[in-house]
């Protein structure tokens, strides 16, 4: 093995066509975006970062055990959780020491060739950190040492980072159930970086939920509501929301199986209730009751100005033995077939035409981009259609959703991008990517004489600055 | 905002790769199609307008009102079909100025940025109308008075144009129902153009067609078959189609919700036809119908050699209160997932390997163009592939059909370009997206030495001239 | 027609890209790997081949009879397979000059244009039989000539032809049934070419299928074993797979209408197994024994190693006609809309983690690449993908499965090229393909900076030999 370890580069033009004529449309375009500041309207980073503001620890708690997709890599290749130290289920934890664990992942590291993981990775090293060695076993206490030391400076507190990213405005998401005790730090301790909650209420909505029931209790306690009663359930969302949105919320999440939407009478929608809260639905009946429930939510939407956003279709927690012993969010989600025009239309019989209703949709199954969502949401006014996304959350993936909405979609039924990420320090780098992305995709376009270069610009920007803004009301 | 507007151009090169290697290739091979004959074998252009030869009235009229592909897009973002006159469905209609509507459309151009809509749209105003400025909310006014004024004059007359676009031959679509008088006129006249009809009974075979009950009372009016038995109202469709082919017609056409084919026994047929007539189906019985029904089509195909075509699995009409208000066709058809495999079987079973009997296969579900299309249409000799079809008859789309379909169905199971469009003006330009698409794409097979250039070239005009003519035995 | 015929050439950087930059890594990588032996762990060559030595007879029965992706294509265009003397199912055959046969063949060439299996003749023609004249009507005598003279000689025969091909290791697949005799002769003969099985089960396993009853008398005949009791099925399985191990297997094949998998208790398991014996199987109850013995194959793989290959998805002998006539395998197989994540939760529940157990997964349904089939394999230990199989066994197949599986798949969770042909003069075509495309894919890679061109090589040479042999266990 050599001592000399491969260099670490940056490259100006990576992710441009190699075509020079494309190549050079793309920089000139990305000129007009490279720098812009961020917007990260949807995502899952920690908001007691930066009400707190204390360091972090070092790479392998920051950068390796948070990030699911970076581990289930190495899992899917005979590295177990317990030889990173992943916390376990029980809150037990196998004894591994931090920069053992960061030698693991590095001897590993080529097993990211290609993927976005890589990419995102090489930008946090070199431009966060200033590292210009490759990751690999041999630099492997290198990197350890380097980013633990960096860590400790102020330059990297999370508040220092933030405003080196320059992020305008990023949003966490909580559960109802969260009293916001960080944001309300946050906007008390004179800091002027924007960070705002988003409303996402899974677990006091599905009724399959392993936490439904003492979530219900929960939101009960929290909002003084009857929330056993549909009534009460219904105001106690109204509550939330209300004081979310004072919070800074501009939108709700939700994350269902399937993207069924139901438009039942006040007497059927309290006669499903009743069965949910006494627990014993059939899984049609957990879906009718979602799809209600989502209806019900647009409705609150209209009144509230809260943007929805709907993400469908992943078979959660799909690993049994894994998600025993060491919980949720271990990498093992899966997507699945979905279908949105028959699932989303009674929602849209009631709201799709109504202005000032705004369904953001997301999908991870890609059949449906210029089969379903192009088409509905090139049609109807209510609907926008989220970035790539997860999974598809890779220059390839990007490149598919551009080329396979654009016909019937077009690029204002679109919102931008968003990073939908915990991983905050990897945040610029995944703007980055989607900027270049977009640019690139510009670039054959006008290269290839379908629009002229000053539209192309127009786009560029439109797709990195002001379609998040409009989409999110921000 | 600039007094001075941008110029609109038209490269030369449009649709090409910007490799010089892929681009000059593609000059060539274009070079011998580029300038053939117009063959038009499926669309929805009016026969009136060839039979009375009477001047369009305004651009709203002509090209805004009719192009529900065209105002899809601004009804997306907000615009509503009021503000642009659009007819409803109880005959009523806005008053709107048509040049305010148009000042809508313009000011709103930038939403078809990247789209096919905008690739049409700019070459009939660069070619057929001579504009040089780009449209905009600046230009509107120049655009609408040019454009009327053009209007007035003998060269914009419907047979003036379709002289001067080079169609060898245009095919419209008519139900069972239509006398085809226009047609009878046009080739009364003495005219030279050659407009034929295509044979479209969707309306006497839906069960669940809106106006399934008056199109069948109709049907027997027109036949003079008692279309209420099982036999009469198959009587009645060899008349019809027998008149149809005396009018031209080469071909029928059907749109169903999906690809469903049955082959019942007489009795079961006729016991299935007696709960049609009495209008009392399930959707399963209705489906079932139609799939009889088309096995009957594919059976009169033999004896009348009409070709057959089957454009399944479309939502139509998905927007309720759009519909309500103004009727079917307003941008509100939505795709939806389509199986082929087992779906086509019991015709296939029947016709699928007889000499002569041609069904030609489109799709609005791109995820069955490697799976299932190009695998049934590279084996059964009756089975043909139209090309890549309404929200996909776009550049990215046609790429996509030829990749997915090339290995397994190869070029010559395909059956060429048509236009599918009641936008008269734009089929210059529509024809030539696919000639240049087809070119493109050939360019990089012959540019990956996977092709010599003399073998793309005769591709080429296959593909733009010889195989539609095969397809339609026009 | 000319009497000059055209050039026959194989350029040596096909299929690389056309731009210069990505060409020139291509050729760098392809360098790397364009002569390393070939290893083929999954085809249908005829080991009576290697163990008898005998000269093939003439191009037609060589290249054309067997190759029912040949002559689908002609049938396609309406050459009827009696015109080619294609054997029948009760042993006939109609009564065709062989070089007649290949004159049909000769003069429908140009209807492979662009497709895999032109470019694969072609390079047997030019390199494996020095042709320098395209195949074409002029010809074919020529052709017909050549090749038959060619394959008198010893270097044409099978032996002489592994060899020359650089062949490492090849496989070919056999149903527990066989006797295993040719792979017997092979060993004893004291030839160095290593030839090996794999143990293909379908027809003891399928109730479906139409030898079943038979295939499982003979079953328990080979055996020795009760195998019409669930132990004495599963004992006479373990029996065969430790004979096929001793004759040099290492993988199971298991080709299935869908990939569902179960894990019933003993006692249900023994149920099912007596209705299945007694014939009496609905096709769910089908479907659930299939899945499980892949389950107990799974069981069996832990303990002797053996890994397990798994393809769903296909409609066998679609065209009903054709099969009465000609029988099985003859080009009208039909692939199907496959499920993966629900369908083999059963098994990797049981067996998803465990260290040693390997299953590699094939499709031929490509929405399942980046929806389904990369998650799962970018998670689970056991999980591996098979490449662009069967029809998407082309350069845009292949392309398309690295583009849609490298974000969550990434390189290191695939295995691979294999051949899966019994078209034995074609495999260093294959194998060809497969190594240009990788390279180019990673070229593309270089040359947008998302990889650096030390880590490309590494990664080309994996994919063309490392990892099959990892994979297979070689």
């Amino acid at each position: 093995m050599t001592t000399t370890p491969h260099p670490l580069t940056l490259h100006d033009d990576r992710l441009f066509s190699s075509d020079p004529v494309q190549r050079a449309i793309a920089r000139r375009l990305y000129a007009h975006v490279g720098t812009l500041p961020i917007i990260s309207p949807h995502g899952h980073t920690d908001p007691s970062w930066f009400a707190k503001n204390e360091a972090f620890a070092n790479p392998t708690e920051l950068l390796l055990l948070p990030d699911h997709y970076v581990f289930r890599t190495l899992y899917s290749q005979g590295v177990s959780l317990d030889a990173l130290g992943i916390p376990r289920r029980d809150g037990s934890r196998a004894k591994v020491d931090p920069r053992e664990a960061w030698r693991v992942f590095a001897s590993h590291f080529h097993l990211f060739r290609g993927t976005p993981s890589s990419m995102w990775l090489n930008h946090v090293f070199h431009d966060v950190f200033g590292l210009r060695a490759r990751l690999a076993a041999s630099t492997s206490d290198l990197y350890y040492d380097h980013i633990t030391a960096a860590l400790q400076t102020p330059a990297f507190r999370p508040r220092a980072l933030f405003e080196r990213f320059n992020i305008e405005l990023i949003a966490t998401t909580e559960s109802p159930l969260d009293p916001l005790q960080h944001h309300a730090e946050i906007r008390e301790s004179g800091w002027r970086g924007r960070v705002i909650t988003a409303y996402r209420p899974d677990p006091v909505v599905d009724p399959e939920h392993e936490q439904f029931p003492d979530a219900l209790r929960s939101f009960g306690e929290i909002t003084g509501e009857d929330v056993y009663s549909w009534d009460g359930y219904l105001r106690a969302h109204r509550q939330r929301r209300a004081y979310f949105a004072s919070m800074g919320a501009t939108s709700t999440d939700h994350g269902h199986p399937s993207a069924a939407t139901a438009d039942l009478s006040r007497a059927e929608a309290t006669r499903l209730f009743d069965k949910v809260v006494r627990s014993n639905v059939t899984a049609e009946e957990a879906e009718l009751f979602r799809g209600q429930v989502l209806t019900e939510m647009a409705a609150m939407s209209l009144d509230d100005g809260l943007v929805m956003q709907l993400h469908p279709g992943c078979f959660r927690n799909h690993n049994r033995a894994l998600f025993e012993r060491f919980g949720r969010d271990k990498g093992a989600d899966m997507p699945l077939r979905t279908e949105y025009v028959h699932a989303l239309k009674p929602l849209l019989d009631r709201f799709g035409n109504e202005p000032g209703f705004q369904l953001l949709l997301f999908t991870l199954d890609e059949s449906t981009y210029s089969r379903e969502l192009a088409p509905l949401a090139g049609h109807y006014p209510a609907l926008f259609l989220g970035p790539a996304w997860w999974f598809h959350d890779a220059p390839e993936g990007m490149w598919r959703f551009r080329e396979q909405t654009l016909s019937s979609g077009g690029f204002y039924n679109t919102v931008g991008f968003n990073d939908d990420t915990r991983a905050f320090l990897s945040i610029p780098a995944r703007h980055d990517v989607a900027r270049r992305v977009d640019c690139a995709f510009l670039a054959k376009l006008v290269a290839e004489h379908r629009m002229e270069e000053d539209e192309a610009v127009e786009v560029a920007v439109d797709l990195a600055y002001r379609l998040p803004k409009r989409a999110y009301r921000l």
